[in-house]
This record gives C-alpha cells, structure tokens and sequence, in this order.
C-alpha cells in the first residue's frame, strides 16, 4: 500500500486532500465518492504546458484527452489552464462546448465519426478533425462543402510501434482499428488522396501508441517515424505537413511498484528528437501537440467506500465488500488492473493482511484490488482507493442499476460539487411503460 | 453466422421480428437500436412457469433475474406474466415498485446490501431476503426491529459445485464472495445463529452455481446437495427449510455452435432429483424457486447497427466499424463473449468473408465480434447482432460520452418504445460547474 504525496493526515487520524477531510467528505456527499484533487490536476496540466514552453519554444499546445474525465467542471480547468482538449465523441464535444470551451482548441478523434457528429464539429468550428478513414473522410469533405466551409484534418498514421503494455490498449501497431499503417503505404496514399480534396486542408499528422506506457524511447521512436513521414510527404507530395501530434499514453502510479517518469521529460526528450531529426531531413519543425489523459487524472483523483460486509473464508480468501465496485470502477474486470489504497479514517494504519476488496455486484469479477496488502478492515471503514481519477467514471455503468456516485473536487480546504450522485429517479427517467 | 427462428424477412429482403421491419426501425428510433421480441420473451417465462407445473405440480415459482434487463416495461411483462423477480440493488427494486410490481414476489440478493438497501426492501414488504453474510443478517434483523417486523430470509450457500464456465461468473465454488459454503461448515453455522434472531425468520436456501451452463448435471448434483444440507439442518438444528431457490445461469445460443438445453428440461431434471431425494431422505418437498434471467431476455433481443468505416488492412485484418460498440455491448471486451450477426437490408446475404466488427470507441478492445464470418459489408448496412437482450442494456456506459441506445419491444406488427435515447443533455444532467 502506499498514499500519493498529494494527500496527507489531520489530528483526528483521517486522510487530507487539498485541505479537506476524506472522512467528512465521505460523511457529506456518501460513498462511494470519486474526489479529486483540483490543484493536482492543474499541476499536471502546467508541467504538460510548460515543458512545451521549456523545450520546444512555447511552439506547441497541450491537449487533455478528455475520454479519460469528462464533465462540465474539467472542461473548465483545463479552459482556465489554456490548455486545448481532445474530444472522441459528439458527447464530449458538447459537453465541452457546454462549459465554454474555445472551439478553435478542440482536436476531434475518433475511429467511425457519424455524420451528426462531424456536423457538429464543422458548425462549431472546432480546430481540427483527425481523420481515420477514407469514409470519414469523404464525408468530412461533404460536410463542409454543404457547410461552405473548408475543413483542417490530421490523419492518424499508425508509426509500427509496440508499446509493450496490455493488448487491449496497445494502439500503434498494424493491427489496430485506428488509422492508417506506414509500412503498408496506407498512410501515403490517404494523404495523396486528401491533398485534392476541395474542402479539405491538411495540416497534420497524428499518432498514439499505446497507454500507460513507462518508456521515453517508445515515444522518441515514434517522432523519429512521424519525421521520416513528414519528410517523404514534403518531398514527393509536396504537402507542408505543419503539426505534429504524438498523442498520449503516458503512464502514472497505480500501485507502489509503478515508476512513472516524471510528465515534462516526455516533452523534453521528443522535444530533442524532433529538433535533431528535422535539422537531418532538412524540414520545418512542426507545432507539436501532445495528449496527456490519465496522466492529468488519473492520480489526482481518489475513490471513497463504505466497507461492507467481510467474509474471511479459512485457508481461502478474505473478502472484504464495500458499497461500489465495477459500475463505478471497472479496471479489474476489463485489465485486471491494479489499485492500491489507504484507510481513510485511519490514516496511519499499516499493512496488515491480504484481502479482496470486492464490490457490491452480483459477478465474480467484480473485485477493485485482488490480494491486496491492507490494513485490518472493519464494517464501516472508510477505504480510499488511489488513482481513480481517469477512467473510473468515465467508464462507470449502471450495471445491477446502482446509481453513479458524485464527485467533488477539492482546493484549499474548500470542496465543489462537481457532478451530483445520481438518483432512483435518475435511473427510470428515460423508462415508458 | 445464424439468424435466430422468430427472426424472418419480408418481400424488401428486409429482416423481420415480432412482425415489425427491423430496417424500418432502425430508420425511425435510429442506430444503435435495442430490439426485444416481447412474445419471445414472454415465451420463455411461460416455458419455465409451465414447466413448474408441469414438473413439480406447481408448487414453487419461477423469479425472473432482472438483473440480465432491467426497466419499467420489463417488470411490467412479469407481472403480466404472473411470475415473480429477484432483484440485486435498491435500484432494480426501486424500478420494480415502480413498475407497480408486487413485493411480496420480489426476492432481493445481493452479497453487500446496504442499510438504505434493506429498510426500502423491509417497508415494502418484498418476500424475502437472500442473505449473504453475518453482518448483512444482523443488519436484517436491527433494521427489522426498528420497523416493528419479522424479515424472512434466505441464504446463499456455495454447493462447491463447479459449472465450467468463465472464471469471472462461476459462483457455486468456495472462493466466492458470495454466500456460505456447506463444505467449511459456515452455512451450518449461518443458520444455526439466524434461528436464534428475533425478527428473522429462516425460511429457505439458495444457490447459484454459474452463468451459461450448457448442462442438466451441474443443476441436479446442487440440488442434491442442497436437500442434504437442508435434512442435516433439519434433523441437527429443528430448522425445516420450506423454500429452495436454485438459482439460474441456464445458457443460451450466442453463436451457431452453442447448444442449450430446451429450457423446461432444466425443471423436469432439477424435478425428478428433488422428488427422489427428498424421500430418501424423508423430508418435505421443498417449495422451488429458479431465476433465470439471461435465457429469458437474451436470444430475445438483438442490437441494430449502422456499418460506418470499413478498413481492410491487407494480409492482416478487415475491421468494420459500427456505431455503437463496448458502451452498449461490453461483453467482448470482458468475457471475450461470441455473438453472430446477420445483414438486417439484406435478409438473404450469406457468409462471404472474415471481418472484425469493432465500435467506435477510443479503445482497441472495443470489438463485438472477432474475425466472424459475415456478408460483405458495406457502410450504411443495418447490422443485426444476435442474442444481446442481456447484459448489453444493463451492462451500457456512457464510455467516450457516447449515449445509450433506445429500446424497443416488438410484438404482433407493433413496436413499442421502452427506453428512449439518451441525450446529449442527459449527459450533463448531473454536472455542475
């Protein structure tokens, strides 16, 4: 077990989030809570944005991968932090849009965009679409043609890069849904086809390995590849390719074995690539964009339960049950992922035992930490799991019709509601009999 | 590729069920479409409620797992049904009592009820609990006192029987959270302490071994073992256990391989083997309940689509994108799931090649169907998934800010909308900022 350096204890032996008492936290809003940490986030965001201004001379622009959190509140921070987002759905994008987010910094991905969505988009005038098939973007053309309009695309170029993490989340190899392969020529071609499109202007090229990833050279590599490509499209195409975005995929600590590298040396290591490789090929150097999700959430967030009922089956397995579980986090069931956590109204309680901690669903999968090194729990107990903050909620179903927990963000002892638990009457209110 | 028999196509060469074109609602509610085939619904209650009588002179009850689907219209065609459901949240129970469902044929499971849980399950008078641990039984029996009543209760007891079914939904074995096991002596032991509680009323047994068993013997070999357990109880312990509940997990056909049992064989077996044990060991028949929930809704049901981008990667793969994927139907990327499809415009297309159909979610493990035999797709196809009215619906996100799909039930040449689409502004209904 271990608890990120963000989150301290008071004299009352509870855990302490950016100034605020889990415990009374738990007590107000009821668990299970997702709470995150508001300055961690916007720290994340400036490491992010300044590396860019450190190491590659402001020539740049940080997106938040919003698919890893995303409500009304977050699109704010990042507004607030002047950063941009990327957004995978007509849902995020209106959700950003909601919150006041500056179209002209909205990036839109997405392996099968429906007609309705790029619609959206093109009415916004978002900043650029990242276009992953020929279909789509044929009808990106379409659409802004019927919009008078002329739309910016990047293309999503898959670089041949394995990133060495789970099958499901690996992105940069051949066999991927999204993009178009370099070593099969595909991606040439779409760009030698995009170039004559009247509604179209290309004016980058994209890319996204993988998540998770605790690697600089994978990320090198791809900027190396992406040059190479750029270089080759410059010459014998004569497309300008101006922006480079090499996606996102950085990892963060889950449990204490995890040794992320720390955010800005992403930056400043492509940064050294991208500036060696352009001055080789004798090209510009791109305005880069870089997509950092989970590594702007992911660790600033923690979940709260209630333990439940403890079954300690001899010479088994002891499990511990507490009120949420794979509807509000469904990691272990899709990756068996890993978590760590804490005692919340206990905070120097030690490692004690190994136990299960198990959600409130009925599967058997439904387990938030396998064999997992934890203090003694008791009924009641306050438990916080560390690292929720990406990929929880967004994820989060309504399986066995349990409600959606709240979430609040917390700052300078003063916590914000930022989404409300959601209600019985939430769950029927789209029902008809 | 296999088109389920209550499934036909008109003259248009357009697929058909419960009379209703499925192009023509695809068209009209749009895609993703869930479409249940409400008489084969209620075909399959009547098959099991039948067989109760036929079987076992209808002494028992068949309760409907509605945690495979649950929302107001489905309580509603149970109550019509006059069969009884389980539920596993205060969620489901709170959709049923809605539904005008009557509580006292209302049984509530679940491995870590919580206290808001049981006083909703107590003042609206349900049948009975399933209990599942000693913590949740003490808290039956406060929660009862503070409400002046006597709770009946059931327990959850692991049989040890093992179902060969996915790791992640077999629960009959001892390392389980769910329940007490006859073989270390707790389920004994459970009942042995429950006897003695002043507002609890020890009225039965339950198991449930599985999910997707393809067998008679796993059901028969419980069963026999639960009648042991309840002489030994009986006989040692002046406990007479009058309900047996013996749970579901019957199988049903998801792809052409898969062979089910013809679902009132299930009750014919479980049946005889009461029957016979019972007098071998000299007790009362018990009074049967059994919960089948996937084999009521499942191959009652089936996904439309919309083909969107079709990517041939040659000498690797052909992915097809539909525009829905793992938010509406994440059992791939769980379970590794198998489903078949046919080309709903297309009723008389035939298997022409090997295709991935994936979503359009930012995730590469968001596929429906791996390399499966299928038509040769084009964009703008209605793909029909078979066999996805459980757990698609109930187990939907909002992943990537994507709505959920509407529901509608077809019966007779009508269609009737149960669940609306989401919106997009039911996306922020609970953000605050």
């Amino acid at each position: 077990m271990f608890i990120h350096d963000n989150i301290s204890a008071n004299d009352k032996n509870h855990l302490v989030m950016g100034g605020c008492d889990l415990c009374y936290l738990a007590d107000k809003y009821k668990t299970p809570l997702y709470v995150m940490d508001e300055e961690k986030v916007r720290d994340n965001m400036r490491a992010y944005k300044n590396a860019i201004e450190d190491y590659y001379n402001s020539n740049g622009m940080v997106l938040y991968a919003s698919k890893a959190l995303s409500n009304l509140y977050m699109y704010k921070i990042a507004k607030e932090e002047g950063i941009g987002v990327d957004v995978v759905s007509g849902g995020e994008l209106y959700t950003a849009l909601k919150a006041g987010f500056d179209a002209s910094k909205i990036y839109f991905h997405g392996n099968n965009k429906t007609y309705d969505e790029i619609e959206l988009g093109i009415k916004s005038k978002i900043a650029c679409f990242v276009a992953d098939s020929i279909n789509e973007l044929d009808m990106i053309d379409r659409i802004s043609g019927e919009n008078n309009t002329v739309t910016n695309v990047m293309f999503r170029i898959k670089p041949g890069v394995d990133a060495h993490t789970h099958e499901f989340i690996a992105t940069g190899q051949i066999d991927s849904k999204f993009g178009f392969a370099i070593e099969n020529n595909e991606a040439y071609e779409i760009i030698k086809y995009a170039k004559n499109l009247k509604n179209i202007m290309v004016v980058g090229i994209h890319c996204h390995i993988g998540s998770q990833i605790f690697e600089l050279e994978p990320f090198c590599e791809a900027a190396r590849i992406m040059i190479k490509f750029m270089t080759k499209v410059k010459n014998e195409l004569g497309v300008n390719i101006k922006r480079l975005n090499l996606g996102g995929g950085f990892g963060i600590k889950y449990v204490k074995e995890d040794t992320p590298v720390v955010y800005p040396k992403y930056i400043e290591a492509v940064s050294k690539v991208l500036k060696e490789e352009c001055e080789k090929e004798g090209v510009d150097l791109p305005y880069v964009l870089m997509e950092p999700g989970r590594s702007v959430v992911g660790d600033a967030g923690v979940t709260l339960y209630t333990v439940g009922s403890i079954k300690e089956i001899k010479d088994v397995r002891k499990y511990v049950s507490v009120d949420g579980g794979m509807g509000d986090n469904p990691r272990y069931i899709l990756y068996e992922a890993e978590y760590d956590a804490a005692v919340a109204n206990r905070a120097d309680a030690k490692e004690e035992e190994v136990v299960t901690v198990c959600g409130k669903c009925c599967e058997s999968g439904d387990i938030i930490m396998k064999d997992a090194k934890l203090p003694k729990l008791k009924s009641g107990d306050i438990l916080c799991v560390m690292s929720t903050g990406a990929y929880n909620y967004s994820m989060s179903s309504n399986y066995n019709r349990i409600c959606r927990p709240a979430m609040v963000f917390v700052s300078g002892g003063k916590e914000k509601l930022a989404v409300k638990r959601e209600t019985y009457e939430d769950l029927i209110r789209n029902d008809l009999m």
